[in-house]
């Protein structure tokens, strides 16, 4: 059964995240008031095949584990749609 | 009140997603299988001080429209948390 797995891959909220600082800072400048803080990471959407919705979050955690996130600097969320 | 809102940037699926075949490839020569497809884009945390949801659902639109996202090659999705 084919499964759409969205992961969510951010910096460790510990870490200064340089990338949202410099966004944030476009924002002011362009005006726009009430955001106080933006951080800034990665989206992945995986199409999986597997038997149950477990499977497919565990085939989902085997690749952000090894490659798509870098644990040293970002945690990950798993979500998997039917 | 404080809101955090989450907005996903991925691109346009009618558009060819180079760094989440490299992923793709990356995947496969791990060994990991059943993941058919992958596409990779942003995900963008913002802490919006707003009146109410729809206030803030409104600045993170502007922000998203404005800077966040290239509406030629992406386009984003807007979730607002209490």
């Amino acid at each position: 059964m084919p499964y759409t797995v969205q992961i969510k891959v951010m910096p460790l909220t510990e870490l200064l995240d340089p990338q949202g600082k410099a966004v944030m800072g476009a924002i002011e400048n362009l005006g726009i008031t009430g955001i106080g803080d933006v951080r800034i990471g990665k989206h992945i959407t995986l199409q999986v095949n597997a038997d149950t919705e477990a499977d497919a979050k565990k085939v989902a955690e085997e690749a952000a584990s090894k490659i798509l996130a870098n644990p040293v600097m970002e945690y990950f969320e798993i979500e998997v749609e039917a």
